[in-house]
């Protein structure tokens, strides 16, 4: 059931927002929900290399020459892996170490949209929420597809909601684990903007309503391990947190 | 809306084939109806190399080593490229002429599963349906990813129908270009079979009702191109016939 949120309010609605709602009239605090994924996508696009550090630390993990991309080509994730704000990351028995965080800008579509200009490719935006990227790196490295590196069931926290308002050119991103911050970075300061990735995808594709985009992540991310805690804030929009336990 | 299909009739039915459904009492002859995609999924997996002669056709394509696989690792495809039986696969007019078809069988999840073996692996399996990987090569080639040249909007043709009943071990795969048998395998003939991709899948992930999982094709594909005709023939499924026409 989704609500709108003011402050530590949420009013119940009925209905989805990317369609029609209406308040039911009953009103929580924040702190006396249950937080669900704000949207299950319909596609689940990601970007792979879109900051340029990151770029460079993936290169030396994969041992080949850091290249930068020269074109917006997207990826794809799947919703099996999604879990909610506070859910637990379930770290398989038999992953490596090499569990990484990968803090996200996400991206929801609101309306339908084909072959849009990077002037107008903003305008089928609904709002943005917040995604961790957990990845496997043994399983990076060696199966021919992300399938198991990046979508072992609940390796894709999202959340905590979706903010319609931002000010894409003053939001951080800061990623904290165990409240220490790993990694601090300029969140719209990406190889290719949002609106260069919406325009390009959409020459060829038709973005829909629930449609999410990953925008990458920035810096060398850090392994995490069962006890641990990983928040994602990206300022303007929240914090995303989730624990880490190793699978029972 | 979906029907039963039996012979050339199609009982009308409310509801959905992998929740509950009832006749609404309506019947149809099947030359009479407008066919949809029989499903779309909630993550839409595909395997890419799963053929021993594909495989060896593929990395001469590729100028690669042909290698088979060593383990089933499975890849993704978009729904917004999905089309249905009778549809016409929109050729980009900036695509190259390498534009091929992909004739492959389609396992249809019908219930939620993890951990599966494979000896209990087809235990949630719904049934089977066809699809055209329609592949543009020469961005298969340049992408960082397969998102233009295997998911541009209607490069999926799926259907025409989903078969319940089948025996996997007698089926032929044909795929006729403008009515010319261009390739023939056995369908079941695959370097990982359905039953061990699921189990490994499920090792990780959970399966869920409406996921699909594509099984990649065989031989070595012929170009497509404006006025042409591909079908892809599944014996003990049907055909699913699409005309070729370019982007107006």
């Amino acid at each position: 059931m989704y609500g709108l949120l003011e402050g530590e309010i949420v009013q119940e609605m009925l209905g989805s927002p990317l369609e029609t709602y209406e308040p039911t009239g009953r009103v929580w605090r924040l702190s006396s929900v249950k937080i669900e994924v704000p949207i299950v996508p319909r596609t689940f696009y990601a970007v792979g290399l879109n900051y340029v550090s990151h770029v460079k630390s993936s290169a030396a993990f994969m041992r080949r020459q850091s290249e930068t991309p020269d074109k917006p080509d997207v990826g794809y994730r799947a919703v099996n892996a999604l879990i909610a704000h506070d859910e637990p990351i379930i770290v398989p028995k038999d992953a490596s170490e090499e569990i990484q965080y990968e803090g996200e800008l996400v991206v929801v579509i609101g309306k339908k949209a084909k072959r849009l200009s990077e002037g107008e490719a903003l305008s089928c935006v609904f709002g943005y929420t917040i995604g961790n990227d957990v990845s496997e790196r043994s399983w990076q490295a060696t199966d021919r597809t992300l399938w198991r590196s990046k979508n072992t069931d609940t390796f894709k926290p999202m959340g905590p909601w979706i903010e319609t308002e931002v000010d894409l050119n003053g939001m951080q991103t800061i990623v904290r684990l165990n409240g220490t911050a790993m990694v601090r970075f300029k969140t719209n300061d990406m190889v290719f903007s949002i609106a260069r990735y919406i325009s390009a995808m959409s020459q060829y594709l038709t973005l829909h309503p629930g449609d999410v985009i990953w925008m990458g992540t920035d810096g060398i991310p850090a392994n995490i391990k069962h006890g641990d805690t990983v928040e994602i804030e990206i300022t303007g929009i929240g914090t995303l947190r989730n624990p880490v336990a190793l699978e029972k």
